[in-house]
C-alpha cells in the first residue's frame, strides 16, 4: 500500500501539470495532506463514494500517462546510468566512462 | 518556417503518444510524409480548411504539453551537460566532472 502511494505520488510529480485543478486539489488532499475521504468529501461538499471514485479516476489518469510517455522509468533508467557513471569517474576509469556519457545520450533520445 | 517545423517534430517525439490516433496521423501525413492540405483533405475525405483547423489544433496541442511538462527544454539542458561532461572526462578533469554528475542528478529531479 506505501508503495502504492509512493508510486502514485512520483507519478504526480511528473504528470501533475496534465491534471486539471480540481483533480490536483482531491490528489493533495487524499495524498499529500493526508486527510481521510470523509474530511475531503466534506471540504468539497460532495459525496464519500464520489471522493473515492475520483480518487480512483486520478490515479488510473496518472498510469495511463506513463504507460504512454514512461517518463517515469525513464527517470529512473537515467538515475541508474548517472550512478555508474559516478562510480567510473570516482575510481578514474575514463573509457567506463565514456562508454557510459555514450549510453546516457542514447538513454536522452 | 523550416525551424517551427523542426520544433513540432521534436515536440511530437516526445507528447505524440498523447494524441488521438487521427491526431496523430493526420499530423504525420503533413509534417512527416509531407502531403499537402489538399491531398490529405481527400485521403480523410474532408475539406482542406477543416485539415488546416486540426493542423493548428494539434500543434497547439503540442505546444501546451510543453508548456506544462517541459520536457524538451529538460532534455535540451541535459543534453548541454552531457556534452560538458564528455569534455570534462576526456580531459580527465575529475573534479569538474563530479561536479557535473551532481548538476545532472538535480536536473533529473
Amino acid at each position: 500500500m506505501l508503495d502504492k502511494v509512493t508510486h502514485l505520488n512520483d507519478l504526480y510529480d511528473i504528470y501533475g501539470q496534465l491534471l486539471t485543478q480540481k483533480q490536483q486539489h482531491i490528489f493533495q488532499m487524499y495524498y499529500q495532506d493526508d486527510l481521510s475521504l470523509g474530511e475531503i468529501a466534506e471540504q468539497v461538499n460532495t459525496s464519500r463514494q464520489a471522493v473515492y471514485d475520483n480518487l480512483k479516476r486520478v490515479a488510473n489518469i496518472l498510469e495511463s500517462y506513463e504507460t504512454k510517455l514512461n517518463l517515469y522509468k525513464k527517470d529512473k533508467d537515467l538515475s541508474k546510468i548517472l550512478d555508474r557513471l559516478e562510480e567510473s569517474i570516482g575510481s578514474k576509469n575514463i573509457e567506463k566512462s565514456k562508454e557510459l556519457i555514450t549510453l546516457l545520450k542514447q538513454n536522452l533520445g
